[in-house]
């Protein structure tokens, strides 16, 4: 790896976003539409509620009618009819005549709100009533929620459960969402080897990005197919052509071959074109980026500290807009417990445990240490135009939690 | 509904914990483990990295020997072997020789440092260094991130993607994590109907319920199956007992019929045990719960926004716990932006728009308004002891983001 110039993380950044692709757009079933992005604007094909709707188990009657009842001076109303829910009523309700409602059921014209049961008490077909109610009490108007024909959710909105219960009762039985990127992982390294119980050869390791990468692809609502090269370049370069046919993104971790510099990079150079490689970062300075075939190619270390970091740093935010998601780093201020010192021209993403308040970094920071990255849950992120922090200092920090899908 | 006394909701929440139960145990593969809850300790079975490893590409020699050794006085070294990934040398380096090494070699006995290629330039098999390494320097030692026999993780803890790659590394091919809970969903109400772009009859609906529960129990880290049963005790009594034997939990949304109670709170009663019903809570006072077969029942309104809050206070923890993660809310304090009046003895889940500092409540509030979630991003809460809040006020806000599984 020699890098003659190493791009700062904003340029490498510029370089990625100027090359940012959106997937297609699916029509798929709105019970599958949960966590999902809208590639369509969501027009009301109904009012919601339909019509007044009773909010409450209890009687339909005009409000007028009921004004001074209380406890001590009930009045008396009639029963005329009674309406479940699903059901309606074609009787107009009139001057002291009521009738049963069901939570949900249409309002029967003439009445202008419901009592609730508990105020009331039956006799047959007579009711009485403690209790006053006002002129739409216990109705849901028609179409409170959604109006017919208004746009009601933009297109690119994210659709959590909320959004989806909006759009079932908008009408919609298929929604228009972008697809979801297919990312092919590309693990090189001779060394490389399944987790196993057992005994493991010598010079050999247990391959964890394979798990952590795709993990973290998933994170980010994308599908994720691994394969395994081997470390030279005719195999690296066989599985780049061949996951730029049929996936969306492609992303290596390792590569690193004896006497040979970066054979992915090199494999990216000669099939396409590569945008970066080596940015001034700290951990996973040899990050770097590519087109080949039109694909995004993301080339990450094997150190999987430096794997993990620097897929934070590039592919999240790529894999989210290749979605139509918005995704930026949500910067939150907390006080740092500890000094941290960190180099000018080089932006840090230090792992470190944060609450509401303070942020420490962990202390242990080999960018091979995955424990480093299990204790932490945020990064403390230090801008290439500082020289790092004092104990106390307000620093920059990004909660993992605020990166996921 | 007659609520002849309402739970407080500490009271309603307590009796749902007193009846926690916990799923069975299944072992899994690692590469389904993802997000899924530890049901062991992690012990490794492998040092991690497993030997002195080259954390570059470079040259493995005594780091004495390069002491001294700059631009201005470069010194002179004999190559005597080569490592690539997954090799190792069975040569000891002596006193100036040097060993080519690849990133995430075993380094070769003798040597205690790696210097980068970058420090050196090469003709044939002398080396020329320009730049001197202390001993340990570009080395990951053996066992620095996992030591063999070590508890690397605990049980219940929750696998985000750096848990599964330290699990992995430890040499886990398989892990034993808390199945998942299998929620049946019974949807009550003879007036829903499906989504449909058509015209929908007189009187019926459109059922948003079945979307949005089912996708918060899946946020919720469960499995999700939807019935329908009409209003009439023996449909839905039915459908309870049924749902009884094959599922660890069972969910019901609505179920008010006409003349009768609330018709699932009576066959909860019939079947089983009734924990509660009607609690001091704004939205979703008729929130039920009970115990049927064993099995815990949670019985939400029929009121989209009701039943949407009433799963974030009672069903939420509980499906986490059941899979052995812990659930409580993470409040933070927000600046409330608008006075917010409330009611002494009834608790508040008040759908608002927080940002890091602030909070605003949504202003229309009725509880079948699904717009109102959508607009929201968290909830104001208002403890039973307190009557709201002045505009300034510092107000507890917990964030949707962070119920999510």
């Amino acid at each position: 790896m020699f890098f003659s110039k190493l791009d700062s993380l904003s340029n490498a950044i510029k370089l990625i976003s100027d090359n940012q692709r959106v997937t297609d757009i699916e029509e798929i079933s709105i019970h599958d539409a949960h966590r999902r992005v809208l590639a369509e604007d969501i027009i009301a094909f109904h009012d919601s509620p339909p019509f007044d709707k009773s909010a409450m188990d209890g009687f339909a009657l005009i409000a007028e009618e009921t004004f001074g009842a209380s406890n001590s001076a009930p009045k008396e109303f009639r029963i005329v009819d009674a309406i479940g829910a699903g059901d309606f009523s074609s009787k107009t309700v009139k001057d002291n005549e009521a009738i049963v409602i069901a939570t949900g059921a249409p309002i029967p014209d003439g009445a202008n709100a419901v009592l609730m049961k508990e105020y009331t008490t039956i006799d047959g077909d007579d009711l009485t009533i403690y209790s006053q109610v006002t002129p739409g009490e216990n109705i849901s108007p028609k179409s409170e929620d959604i109006e017919k024909g208004q746009k009601i959710l933009d297109r690119n909105t994210f659709i959590r459960y909320q959004e989806l219960g909006l759009i079932a009762s908008a009408g919609y039985d298929t929604v228009k969402v972008y697809k979801k990127p297919k990312v092919k992982l590309i693990i090189t390294g001779n060394e490389l080897v399944e987790p196993t119980k057992e005994e493991i050869d010598k010079a050999k390791i247990i391959n964890s990005n394979q798990f952590t990468i795709k993990a973290m692809v998933e994170d980010s609502g994308a599908i994720c197919e691994i394969c395994h090269a081997g470390d030279t370049f005719d195999e690296v370069k066989d599985a780049v052509l061949e996951a730029s046919k049929d996936y969306d993104v492609i992303m290596t971790t390792g590569g690193t071959a004896i006497s040979k510099g970066d054979v992915v990079l090199d494999v990216v150079d000669d099939l396409g074109e590569i945008l970066f490689h080596g940015v001034a970062i700290r951990p996973g300075k040899p990050a770097g980026a590519g087109i080949v075939n039109g694909k995004m190619v993301f080339t990450f270390s094997g150190q999987p500290v430096a794997a993990m970091s620097q897929f934070d740093m590039f592919a999240r935010k790529y894999l989210f807009e290749m979605q139509g998601r918005e995704f930026d780093f949500h910067i939150v201020k907390r006080i740092s417990q500890l000094k941290i010192p960190s180099q000018l021209g080089r932006t840090d993403f230090i792992r470190a445990v944060s609450d509401d308040e303070c942020a420490k970094h962990v202390l242990n920071r080999g960018s091979g240490i995955i424990r480093s990255m299990v204790e932490a849950n945020s990064y403390i992120i230090i801008d290439e135009n500082d020289e790092g922090y004092q104990k106390d200092d307000l620093v920059d920090v990004v909660l993992f939690d605020s990166l996921l899908w």
